[in-house]
């Protein structure tokens, strides 16, 4: 293990979130939020001096292996979660470490979970830097999902590119450096295109902003305890978040395929297209269900239909009605949802439609086998053949999800509330959604689990984030040996 | 496709129906119920008579192909439900078709789910049929897996045996007569030992019978409305039937080595050892989540955690106590078990340990080739390498398991009853185990269901004791193209 290159790199993420803090400051400063501006410069030196220690350690070569890769997404995650956490504890405005460290694990995983019972007393700066952590984490997560992970060939995720099947340590840097601008320029535009809009729905700068960095990350926190309640009659509003939030679920690898004037590569996508089958079907099914019984206006009924199926699926996680109040069948479809999620290589979370559907391919694959156990049928993605270690590792995918998700679940229910809030909360933070149901619900906050248990969600919410496997590797003991 | 043969197999064993349903036409003889005699009398002429009928059309050829053996299986299993259940509805007992039709299902599949809220006013010789079938579905269940299945080399079955691994049709009989044969002697046996074992427990001779066949066929039918609740104070009669459903929940090849003196074969046996950790696990962790809280007593705790977790695990579904009321840990544990199921091999259903055990292994390789992309270690049973078509059958019945699952807890929410106990309805049919949680909790019945989700839920015990690609396949075009 190049432990040194580690620490290096890792100290220059420390030095860019050190930097990163000034924008928060300097709202904190504009609305002369004292107690904020103080924290936000104490931990701005704390970051700033541990970054400059850490980026200057001297490591034996400049060349990352795999390994190597996986340990600094993994520390650099839970690292500047927990240092992004300073100004929070450090201003006084969120006393517990614990506390602010799951708020900004939840903003830098895009989840968008809180145990901040009342936001509204929160200063600016600070509900910033929250909203913030979304952006970032969502940049972060579409660098690492299409540039990072699949020169590692980890979690299934080289099915987008052909050309990068396995893991290929000398093209590291100079691929994720030409995908990464790219990325940023499309996703910085989405931001900018949805800020104008937002506030040409009515709201302030601030709000526009928040917002913005809430949807374009799939994040979903919000700056008001009833999320989005309180605009529930702004129509062209909900109606723009909902978009906003069905473009940030679809891969951004296709948004580059437009910029490329690619048109059929994009229109013939089979994720593409049950991404947004799915979500047809499940705002139809939704809408059938509630109107008539919860909305007696039909645009009303579909508009917050559309809304929550757009929140849940792409793990985004506002809400503009206690769908927690909605009937069984409305709450089965987004609790299934749940365990769809957005496109892959979009900043949306959850298990992701690309596995979804070579899932459903291996089944009718298996279900075809039973009559004709000898013929090898190859499973295809928009044409190609998949690697039978790709498959494998679709599925190997479902398989963790599921147990980690059956046995989170056990794990949270220790804290006395009913199994199926103990699940929701489990399936929210894991899927990096934000609310669940029930104690956990829209309404609520969760705020009342124990300091063990918002730990362990956090856990939950990096697994999720990091693609299970890049995260539980670590705990392995080959992993460490060499 | 061979229909006359198809027909003439499910003839014959419709006249054996016939021929059966003159035990439960004695009991009712027996204590002169003159309603349900007359009931028997008419159902086993008008059985009699189709099944004469059926077994006299002349097919092609006798030698069967998969694909009519896949047919007889699941036509034979839902056609003697249905004629099973004419008794219930010509004694006027069950006037509703759609019941009586759900307790045969529910009864043959050994699920043990009912829908007669009281059960204690049903004639005697009803009674006895109910629970019959139980004893008679953990037969067919042994037939089907241990002889049928494997010849077929559907459902990752043909894991046991390896000379198997692939559809002989040539094979066929003969092998299938000599598997029954020592299965019988193995099941008679058990079920004899079962009966004297609940005489000494202080139980009559009609009760014993009916809850050795219940525990035998791991079904679960009671003929108390209070299941065996009743008896919750008789520690030596409730520790005789948590014994009597683990040993019924192991595989009956490793019965058949013990008779062949294989001692290594069985201590070695990796399912077996998987399967009693699981339950010794549940039962310490169960046990210290109840006592001081459910129970002070703490041989009362270990018996109910004992007895409740041998229950569900094994799919059986008898309850002592309403385990509904007890903390989300313990709920949590039992729902968790509902999706693991007894081994493979045994009466028990639900997904089966020797796939938990094979999805474990296929989880650890996947994680630990992050690391090493290119080591192809293979997955080993027992000492020997399974195929990767084994592999791929076992983890996409995984997929399928929670599709149907998380699908049909859907169909069910829309019944209006709260989501979670929608989940446990699905859960325990599909599993074939029988009580859920909330509304359908241990001290409920199914009856609150509208007819189609009683058929619903009839089609889900069929499709979970069937291996579920069983009776899917059936629904591809393919199976009826030529």
């Amino acid at each position: 293990m190049n432990s040194g290159m580690v620490a290096r790199v890792l100290g220059n993420l420390l030095l860019v979130e050190a930097a990163l803090l000034a924008v928060p400051l300097g709202i904190s400063f504009y609305y002369q939020e004292r107690n904020a501006v103080l924290g936000f410069l104490v931990a701005m030196g704390i970051i700033g001096l541990i970054g400059l220690f850490l980026s200057n350690i001297k490591g034996k070569s400049v060349r990352l292996k795999a390994r190597e890769a996986i340990l600094i997404v993994t520390l650099g995650w839970t690292m500047t979660s927990f240092f992004g956490a300073l100004p929070f504890v450090l201003s006084g405005s969120v006393p517990s470490l614990v506390d602010a460290f799951f708020e900004v694990v939840s903003g830098l995983t895009t989840t968008g979970a809180t145990v901040i019972e009342n936001v509204e007393v929160l200063p600016r700066g600070l509900l910033f830097w929250r909203s913030f952590t979304h952006w970032l984490g969502g940049m972060g997560i579409l660098v690492l999902t299409l540039a990072i992970l699949p020169t590692l060939g980890v979690g299934g995720l080289q099915i987008f590119k052909a050309e990068s099947s396995g893991p290929t340590p000398d093209k590291f840097t100079p691929r994720i450096a030409a995908t990464t601008k790219t990325l940023y320029a499309i996703y910085l535009t989405f931001t900018i295109m949805q800020v104008l809009i937002y506030l040409g729905a009515g709201l302030n700068w601030f709000e526009s902003f928040v917002f913005a960095f809430g949807t374009v990350g799939t994040g979903g926190m919000s700056i008001y305890n009833d999320s989005l309640v309180r605009y529930s009659s702004n129509t062209f509003l909900l109606n723009a978040i909902s978009l906003s939030m069905i473009i940030s679920g679809v891969s951004f690898s296709l948004y580059y395929d437009l910029l490329k004037r690619r048109w059929k590569h994009v229109f013939m996508n089979s994720e593409l297209r049950l991404y947004l089958g799915i979500l047809v079907v499940s705002v139809l099914l939704i809408s059938i269900n509630l109107y008539g019984s919860v909305y007696t206006n039909l645009g009303e009924t579909l508009k917050h239909a559309l809304f929550q199926v757009s929140s849940i699926m792409t793990t985004t996680g506002y809400s503009t009605a206690d769908f927690d109040l909605w009937p069984s069948f409305s709450k089965g479809i987004l609790f299934v949802l749940m365990f769809v999620g957005g496109s892959a290589g979009s900043t949306a979370g959850s298990v992701k439609i690309v596995r979804l559907l070579v899932a459903a391919k291996v089944v009718r694959r298996e279900v075809s086998r039973t009559l004709h156990p000898h013929a090898a049928t190859p499973i295809t993605l928009n044409g190609r053949v998949l690697s039978t270690e790709t498959v494998q590792g679709v599925v190997s995918f479902y398989l963790i999800y599921f147990a980690v998700f059956l046995l989170g679940s056990l794990v949270i229910s220790l804290e006395g509330l009913d199994l199926f809030s103990a699940m929701s909360a489990v399936a929210a933070n894991l899927g990096n959604i934000g609310p669940g149901f029930g104690a956990v619900g829209p309404t609520r906050t969760y705020a009342l689990f124990s300091p063990a248990s918002k730990l362990f969600l956090s856990f939950l919410m990096l697994l999720g984030r990091l693609e299970l496997v890049t995260l539980l590797v670590i705990f392995t003991r080959g992993f460490w040996r060499e």
